[in-house]
């Protein structure tokens, strides 16, 4: 099997203020499916692409922000390599029972030095329709319901010990940088982690709090489809941080925006491939204002000090 | 005859602080193409897909701004009936002689209320590769050198009598209202005006003082070509105003820059077509936001203020 | 008012061979929005980003084809004008009373050399949402239902006297030639004309018969959107018969495709926009391949030769 | 490392009639990049987006075809491991030296049960301008001359024994099945296989004679840039197959055309990204039409029957 290890996001466990206008916002804004509810309040989504039964929870609480973000690992026996490979490492390590949320499998939980807790599954159960499996058509009505990603795509956490979490997710769980933003004291600020062709699928950046969430991203199939979001937005009065625009980070194009209990969220598109023997991009802070907005060139206060 | 009058905008002429770094950008940036010199160190330009000899003049001078914005009528006698109609209609008329701009016939010259010079003209040459006439490709290697747009579309003036100018456009050129933004009185902030099919060919917008340029438009044939011209802009640090986004008035796509004088240019793509029965649109000021930026919901305070 | 004359194409009334079926696929296929139905049995239809009452009208017959094409022209005044030209230039002249279809004024109806039926008419009632006209969204939900196009665009009818109607058109109605096809005789086989700034409002290809329809045309927004198109094509196994693809003629982008009856219809998208004192383009038979479809730069037989 | 094994589709050396004009064309027309040559005449191109130093060899010969197509695996290790393994199975394998190819290392060769000759290496020199490391530009401006794909993508190959050849991917290459054609009878008639999260890397479909070239793919960013492959076509007077159109199966939007030596070629954007654990879509012989042309449905003689 040439995808190994870590094989994608899983999903990201976010807190919500007001579950029912939390989940009313995912469903015909964003336009995620709502694919169950469990004894705790929680709400679970789906992409109309994705094949697992969620790829966001929302968690009724009284602050906003991330609980966990995880991915899914080959099969069984890599879960539990993974686990103890974190041990050896020295992260604090637990084992969250199967169940725990819908439909999913045992998960190794860890804490990363950012601050985050980040989870890993080997089973989720699948969501689809049998006729996606025999002679499907490109796309279905769902793909036109509210701006419609075709999948939760990669995070960015904001945290302390970037170092720490670098070494760890590359030493231990395989992800490899292929950009970094440097500081002018040689620093990584902000490191981009792939665990597969993609140009992240999750990044990290540094930040004077432990444990923040900067944005859940989604994945929008063109630019045209961006504008579409937008659009939405736009109808909707969603409070919009930054975009349309092009990242000249990951080459992607983006819209930042918040839900209505105020996490960042980002529809992207575009972007490249990157593959295990290239060499990682490096971005330096005087041209930053391009890597993060490269038509404006614009490095937007926000995207430095707004998280949950 | 069914497009009569006045058919189309003909050129901007503008002022530019130093000429060679002013064309060297029109040039090499914007993509579009240099047509002609003059004895006063004018420079013209024309777009790739436009066959008018010229859209655009740039004039050394010390100040940046709008000299005159010039529209094309359907023929001489047009041309003719348009000076008698201006002058019964009390507008300040005159005529500047043929050839005074290069390849171009007489022109009536007019001051419009809101401090303007705007020329009429039935005769400039064209300049278009026999090629183009005869089983033409759809584009040329020009559609991709610079930004490269099609042509020039459209400007927004900003002056101080609206409704004068509007009563003008209308009554004595034919002229009409397709949207407005009307503020809290009820008087019209801003007017567009089409004399085609297009949602503007000119606009203007109320301002403390007269013959102020907001910006010149250049036509992109579609939102995929704008992110292109964005990517342009950032490659050639081109400071930007606003964009990429969606206009809620005019339905367009824009982005707004300056060029190296600091006269604003916006690229534009997208819009409607609105026909001579239609009713015009209202925005009113609660909207304003959408009605500028629909993705940010944001009336940039750059938009209401920066003018050359 | 510089659109004067004929301003737009109006309406098709086309011949259906089982008008339920037709009306559901209108409906629900392409996307249109019924709009009325008469005591004759006819099913009226508009498209979403259309003002005009109806664009489209379906009349059930026992054989496919068109009854009649109509265009707007822009006032009272003007229909008697084009009477009185029509019949000092010997066209077969008739009035059809006010009402005759629903909302609809008189209308003035000839008989063009090619053995079409075209009226003209000053009056149709608007359908309109007022929410349109007031901050509007770019766009509505019904811009996401079928293949959704924003407006009946234009036709292409196939009949004997080619030359005659183009005398007529050009020399009476004031539409001007943009493009054409030129046999190896000198003759015009196929002629595009503009009552505006389009490449055609309509066109007219030479045939054994009088009066057959070619197609009736769609506009669509972009060629990302004519992908949508297709795919919904495919999805409701609607048969094709050329495209996606460009053709050369009016640098359009287009999809060939029947109605349940065998009507041809196009979804249609880009193009340029001629002005009147541009000359036409001429494209010959050597490389009529690409005008038709620019890259396969073939030649479909079923375009010469398959109308109704 | 989470992408393991057999990293990506490397390089395909094909055969050309006349390599100096096959030069030019994967050159000017399809805009590939030339980055060497060798004493045995053979010309070696990459794409703009690519970092290894080729990923196209044309070799000089008296017939059309492919040589061999190549894969690049993670490390020396793997590579080892994968000449182990397939000894093991029973494919004939050999070790071809470093330095046949231009900047290549070794070479562990083997032949598939189909008939092809199918490269693995571990080593390619890379071959990528600093400034694409340091705050790049999101494209530089070989990403517009000729069609300019980002990569070169996958291949399809048509051959005999499709069950040894699909046995062998998936149980020694570590490659998986994402979609596949069956037959009437229940067998396998054509495979799409991924050693990546994309639809396909390398497929093969049954044929009557072994070792033959179906065509090589080159990725395309987005559907409009394929319009503009297609026009860019035309204006070359390629000779094209098939499209612009969807595929069914994987998704992507295609134009398939011949090289001048009568290799087809595919441009190809879009598709989607299957994961380890997602089960294979079926495709069936009544729907295999849209699976081919979803828009025409139609299943195009040629892709049956034109091979090289």
């Amino acid at each position: 099997m040439a995808l190994t290890g870590v094989t994608r996001p899983g999903h990201a466990q976010i807190r919500v203020l007001d579950v029912e206008k939390a989940a009313a916002f995912y469903s015909d804004v964003l336009g995620l499916i709502e694919t169950g509810r469990d004894k705790q309040g929680r709400v679970y989504f789906k992409a109309w692409d994705e094949r697992d039964l969620f790829c966001l929870v929302l968690r009724p609480a009284d602050r906003a922000g991330i609980d966990h973000f995880a991915f899914r690992v080959l099969d069984r026996s890599t879960l539990d390599k993974f686990e103890r490979d974190l041990k050896a490492w020295g992260a604090p390590v637990e084992r969250i029972a199967a169940g725990e949320l819908l439909g999913t499998g045992e998960r190794v939980r860890f804490q990363a030095p950012t601050g985050h807790t980040i989870d890993l599954f080997a089973e989720k159960d699948h969501n689809v329709a049998p006729e996606r499996l025999h002679n499907p058509s490109p796309w279905t009505r769902d793909a036109e319901r509210g701006i419609a990603p075709i999948r939760m795509d990669h995070t960015l956490l904001y945290g302390t010990d970037i170092d720490g979490t670098l070494k760890l997710f590359t030493e231990v769980l395989g992800f490899r940088l292929t950009e970094w933003v440097e500081d002018d004291n040689g620093q990584k600020n902000v490191v981009f982690l792939s665990c597969s062709a993609k140009a992240h699928d999750i990044a990290f950046g540094r930040f004077a709090e432990p444990g923040k969430l900067h944005h859940v991203s989604y994945r929008i199939e063109s630019w045209e489809k961006l504008l579409r979001a937008g659009d939405i937005m736009g109808m909707n009065h969603v409070p919009v941080d930054i975009g349309p625009t092009r990242h000249g980070i990951t080459r992607g194009n983006t819209i930042y925006a918040w839900d209505p209990s105020g996490n960042r969220f980002e529809t992207f598109s575009g972007s490249y491939d990157p593959y295990p023997d290239w060499a990682p991009i490096k971005w330096t802070m005087d041209d930053l204002g391009r890597g993060l907005d490269y038509t404006q060139q614009k490095l937007h206060e926000t995207f430095l000090t707004v998280v949950t």
